[in-house]
């Protein structure tokens, strides 16, 4: 069960969601794909006769719980989670879930017995493609998501995120904050690099130091519908032309702050070849080394709209959808991790449920090499062997931390 | 049954694809609001004791027939077309269908006789916002677009129009050219102005001396998705910053030519807020005084859209999706109707189906003011005397035009 057993069972996710044409996965929450996700999860769950359950938000954890000798509490929490951005790839989530089931497969070959309870979770929604806040299931456990909030969150077809989960046989009254953080002595979240620094370092795995601080900006460029022919250019009020600036001056401020910032998504209304918009709905996902820049960053996007927008005849409305604070891991278990595991650390600009649960209990993450750095894409890459020393990595994490009183 | 007879005939449309949200109408081809805007033509001919059609392309038509003085051909074309852009107004097209109606009742109620057959049209799918092309029902029946082609186009649902008519009950072998133009001496379209040269001459009706030469380009931006976290600006190959700068090249290039540009349409994949995209497809509607100027416009951008790519690592693939000539109308019809009406003539950027007819048969168009100018948005507007006025000057001319022999 060595060799390979990270994509044994990614074989078993690899039609689930996957779009034939794009070759990406489209994994949402609550989609089809999602829910054969989960039923996937807890078979493999019962295959290992470990106990399943669900929390009010969607999360699913498997428990190996130790045998009489060990204690019931004090868990060590493995896992990632199985959805996917629009498109995306393989690697980012399933690995960690997948490799936490086959590191628990090789510590019962080895025959070692947890002094705590050992458990994988698969959180609900990291991506936040449907909803539009990354994160969140793990967010609601752990309270730093209004359960109201996230319920009245709509999709594209305009169904809330209760609608969808009634239909699916959930019940709303129950989203909110859990006992998962007071339940968990650690959690270590394996995940595929996203980025190189680790084919620059030469190594298969490393320990992550940090998540820089990133959020999500609504801006809406609202203008006037008008015909695409018969209106001159003059007498516009055009807001793409305000949306193509801000396009343009949010490449040019992150360049200048050594920061990120994209727009991957956005709606036009009326969206007629022959008209011009009425408006442009479109998202912000920007992140950067520390929150002051972060701000700045954003600040300064929003300002500069404003003014291309006031000579454009259109106004730009901003709505602050999600904001994550800096997340520095836990400094003693990366050491020790970087240590048990001889592996470089490294800091990384993606957002991870690791980093929402890590304000709360010690928390570390584990990259897996990608050799061409790219990610959210169908390219996303992990070699068998990376996968392989990954899985290596986090038996050896989860027998040193659930081997005996820390 | 005179004053006010539009607006009342308007009132039986008003609640038909209404968006409540925007007060705009949705009416794309073979939808639900455009079947029942069908059932409405075909109700409100049969009212008058008019005999209808539809032909294989969906187009409808209402036949006044002369009594048993008059001839049987060389019949008088009257009408529009009853589909909306996305959130289009309730006059765009519906305002020149009901003054038909109105203007026959009006020629009846006066003991008019007419000498060859009034035939009020209803044009199919003259937005193209479904398909992507316009005019395509008129295109389709003087064989200016391939049933071939046509038949293969998707919605954005990806269904063929092929079976979309199928599932309405048509044969889509039936699309195609058809003995329209021969069984038809004149064509006169009246359509709200979208645009406010009757507001500056401060009349009500106008009369067109040309349609601008006018398409639809299709652009595909195509770079590289990844993380938006962890992809530093510089490795970025992002189409959306290529696509901003051709927005903002396309209005400096649209002001130079004094011509006009427009992007009002978009997709964006994977769309995720939190992926780069590996696709944006933007739809150009381009339109000039003439065609080489029109050709220029369209060059340069691309040009433009190729040079900014290469700095991106993008790349940029444009597809004509339809192109339309510089239409002159009928000179001596054009100068009858003026002189009969004591109207102004004016030049329009919009495309309309008398454009389609006019390199077939005499063909006119009358305007009829619209107070802001703004169209494709529901904000376009016509005043009731002005109507009123429109359905005045278009019983001239019927009654000028199938009095006798020209």
């Amino acid at each position: 069960m060595a060799t390979g057993a990270a994509q044994t069972l990614l074989g078993e996710l690899a039609d689930i969601g996957r779009d034939p044409r794009s070759g990406g996965y489209r994994r949402h929450a609550w989609d089809d794909a999602d829910m054969q996700l989960r039923e996937w999860f807890v078979g493999a769950a019962q295959a290992r006769g470990l106990q399943t359950d669900e929390d009010g938000n969607g999360n699913l954890f498997a428990r190996w719980t130790p045998g009489p000798g060990g204690s019931g509490d004090d868990a060590v929490l493995i896992g990632s989670h199985l959805d996917s951005v629009p498109d995306g790839g393989a690697f980012d989530g399933p690995l960690g879930v997948v490799s936490s089931f086959a590191a628990i497969d090789r510590l019962r070959a080895e025959g070692f017995a947890p002094a705590r309870p050992v458990v994988v979770a698969c959180f609900a929604d990291e991506e936040g493609a449907r909803f539009g806040i990354a994160c969140a299931g793990s967010q609601l456990a752990t309270g730093a998501l209004d359960a109201d909030r996230a319920l009245g969150l709509r999709d594209v077809d305009g169904q809330t995120l209760a609608e969808v989960m009634t239909a699916r046989g959930r019940d709303p009254g129950a989203v909110g904050p859990t006992d998962l953080t007071r339940t968990v002595s650690t959690f270590v979240e394996l995940h595929v690099e996203q980025g190189r620094s680790l084919v620059h370092s030469g190594d298969a795995v490393g320990v992550a130091t940090a998540i820089w601080p990133h959020g999500r900006w609504r801006l809406d460029f609202c203008g006037a519908a008008d015909h695409a022919g018969a209106t001159e250019m003059a007498d516009r009020r055009d807001p793409m032309t305000t949306y193509a600036a801000a396009v343009l001056a949010a490449r040019r401020l992150a360049t200048e702050h050594g920061a990120r910032a994209t727009f991957g998504r956005l709606s036009v209304e009326p969206g007629a070849t022959n008209a011009i918009p009425s408006r442009v709905r479109a998202w912000l996902d920007a992140r950067a080394a520390d929150e002051p820049t972060l701000q700045r960053l954003v600040d300064s996007l929003v300002t500069d709209a404003r003014r291309t927008g006031a000579e454009d005849g259109t106004e730009v409305v901003l709505t602050t959808e999600s904001q994550s604070p800096a997340v520095t891991f836990d400094g003693p278990l990366r050491e020790r991790l970087a240590g048990l595991l001889d592996a470089p650390v490294l800091p990384t600009a993606a957002g991870h449920d690791a980093g929402v649960l890590a304000p709360h209990v010690p928390t570390a993450m584990l990259f897996v090499r990608n050799p061409t750095g790219v990610s959210h894409s169908p390219a996303e890459h992990a070699d068998a062997a990376d996968c392989t020393a990954g899985v290596a990595a986090l038996t050896d994490v989860v027998r040193d931390l659930a081997g005996g009183p820390t």
